[in-house]
């Protein structure tokens, strides 16, 4: 296919729409069951992070510290160091945490609102709240401020980040706007790598609230697929613009090593830094330590863990060139749909002509290709034009994955086709 | 000694202070270093557990599950097994947490606060909130009801547990109470536990309050020194009483098999347990399965973890044995100081003259060795009759311990038969 369907004839629409509902069908009768979902590692990808099971031998950690017992608020000074190393930020900046950085931002929410950072008044002591929402977007980061209350702003996306000009606009406006979610390198669930403008501009841009925040979820700021996209440091450009304290970083290893049994951190400005320790020596004691010496035990060092990351992108990059190609091959030019080839991350965004999207991923979900749910990437799971869907691809292998695809695009057809044919009616 | 002081001459007094007096000078000339603040795992007894650090073989749990992956929100099938079967309490009433009981202790007094339960309204929203903290107590408890704001009413304990007569009476006049902190079995700091009836009167006793909530952090219920102490099954007697949701059960692995890479879990009422997961399930996708795994593949069952336990009682017996025999050959008698004989748990009381308990623990770290700071077992840090003195012999030595006691029953000699004196000035 490579003719703009838009333009063409309603025999040739017909002809196009009753091929695409037999191909369907055929589908159908093959009781395919693939999930395409969620971001889950495939089990061959689990298995090259096999040796971060491993015994542990050596528990006492740098500054004669026993990691077996309790202790070390913050986490190792080793563990702190390669993640500063590995991601280019001051390790005096972070703090690490369990096995989940959403569990992070979940906690950083919890305590703005029940007791407000650097004097200002506690969240839910302010009105009413409002979220910056950059979407298509994670619908995990959406649940939170939608679990807290807040009013979710949605902010379109643009190639590199966010809609700065609105995101400006909105800020310096509106004081109730109390912070923005970001997946600055490729964005979930489009692939979008934040320019350093964009960067730039968050980091300096004028804020009606004092306590605004950047929730800063670099998620995906080692998960290349073709070679490193560099990303401007926020931590550092917020404090050369004088609001230090206004980015929280996250990052774990779940994606490097295991979803199920990786080490998360946080980063911020340094009077933030203090600000929580003394809140989370109220609620831990501290996190698991012996799991953070079994990670650097595996990762060993920045460069290495690097390495081992190109391996994991090596079992990747196929199933992402199976979803692009594909898609190429049986959409590319009609105008049925339009899709991003990302450079990294976990997924590809696709758009379908509007109000397709839902009954894209319902006559999927019939044929036994469960996709994320459409609407998921926006918030309040509802996209105003009904057009996005998220495809992950990492959990199927490349064969159930052409499989899906193929059924995927065929839903396209029936669905899209299948409203050019109505409209024409 | 075996006199009681506070009857003799001051002549004699004034001899016994000169004696003592000399005693801690001694003391002090020897450089001691020592610590018996808080209650870690001495390096022996965390030997016992190094092969909960082995290599993990199998990451397939139950149901299919790649414990490796994502989900699996409230723990493995097989981890709520265990913990069920070893307390005695329905697997399907628990969560399985991260590392950190007093974590979950925290994170679900932030739910009440933000969001309430059981359509309740939410803590914040509920003006004047208290809490009862029988005392002396666990610090860190009295520390997450302060940090959020609540006036903490102080219940003295008595030897079956806290004085229910005043509990009942509190509870039933006063909706702002929310809740009570029980450490229910050798409790910290006394060790005393709690008895059937005293158990049955939390759970049958009338609350003004609806969302009245039992936090029973059983950090201790399978820490025997001398053999298992029973224990009444507090979420049972709950709900026989027509109060299914009004208690949240607490426990970790913390002190059986690491402090800083263990596995904690919390129970309650189905209804709570079905609410708290929601908003866990915002929190985070799910917490340490490898973990969960490691810590099986070690402990076993809960027959090979109690004979476990066991080996960690003989390593802990003989440093109790020398804390209640030091206490009891150099004080016994005196009526300078009294203290408990503790069947389990991690640590021995001290009450001495009133208003010496603190001056007793400037005494021993000015000589070198640290107790907990006095007071630290009372709400807001204070012991109205400054007389509590929490010991925690489980990280030094028998040698050392021998040596810490002899200091600190000099130091009670110092500071007690000194008040004496002062007196009859």
């Amino acid at each position: 296919m490579s003719e703009n369907l838009c333009n063409s004839s309603t025999a040739v629409l017909q002809k196009l729409y009753d091929e695409a509902v037999r191909q369907y069908e055929s589908f159908k009768a093959r009781n395919l069951k693939l999930d395409m979902s969620r971001g889950r590692p495939a089990t061959a990808q689990l298995d090259i992070c096999n040796g971060a099971m491993n015994t542990l031998d050596c528990w006492m950690a740098e500054g004669n510290v026993d990691a077996r017992n309790y202790g070390q608020l913050a986490g190792l000074a080793e563990m702190r160091r390669f993640f500063g190393e590995w991601l280019g930020i001051d390790p005096d900046t972070i703090v690490v945490g369990g096995n989940s950085s959403l569990n992070m931002m979940y906690d950083t929410v919890v305590r703005l609102m029940l007791f407000g950072t650097m004097g200002n008044p506690a969240w839910k002591d302010c009105g009413k709240l409002k979220f910056l929402c950059p979407s298509p977007g994670y619908d995990r980061h959406f649940a939170i401020t939608q679990d807290f209350g807040f009013e979710m702003i949605t902010v379109p996306m643009t190639p590199e980040g966010p809609d700065m000009d609105m995101v400006e606009d909105l800020v310096k406006n509106d004081p109730a706007i109390k912070g923005i979610w970001c997946v600055p390198l490729y964005s979930n669930p489009q692939g979008i790598c934040y320019s350093d403008t964009v960067v730039a501009r968050l980091a300096g841009m004028e804020c009606a609230a004092p306590d605004f925040r950047i929730f800063w979820d670099n998620a995906y700021g080692v998960h290349h697929l073709y070679g490193e996209t560099k990303l401007a440091n926020i931590l550092e450009l917020c404090e050369k613009a004088g609001n230090p304290e206004r980015a929280y970083y996250f990052f774990s290893t779940s994606k490097i090593t295991f979803p199920g049994g990786g080490v998360a951190m946080m980063a911020s400005g340094k009077a933030s830094r203090a600000e929580m320790l003394k809140r989370i020596g109220i609620q831990t004691i501290g996190s698991d330590k012996l799991n953070q010496l079994r990670t650097l035990q595996f990762l060993k060092d920045p460069q290495n863990a690097q390495q081992h990351m190109e391996k994991i992108a090596e079992s990747l990059r196929p199933k992402f060139e199976t979803v692009v190609n594909t898609l190429e091959r049986e959409i590319g030019g009609t105008g049925l749909a339009s899709w991003n080839s990302p450079r990294g991350g976990y997924f590809v965004a696709v758009d379908t002509l509007e109000g397709c999207a839902k009954e894209v991923v319902k006559l999927a979900a019939e044929a036994g290709v469960v996709m994320t749910g459409a609407g998921a990437t926006f918030p309040y799971g509802k996209d105003p034009r009904d057009t996005n869907i998220r495809i992950a691809p990492s959990f199927p292998t490349v064969q159930e994955l052409e499989c899906a695809m193929e059924l995927f695009c065929v839903c396209i057809k029936v669905s899209c086709i299948g409203k050019l044919l109505r409209e024409r009616a």
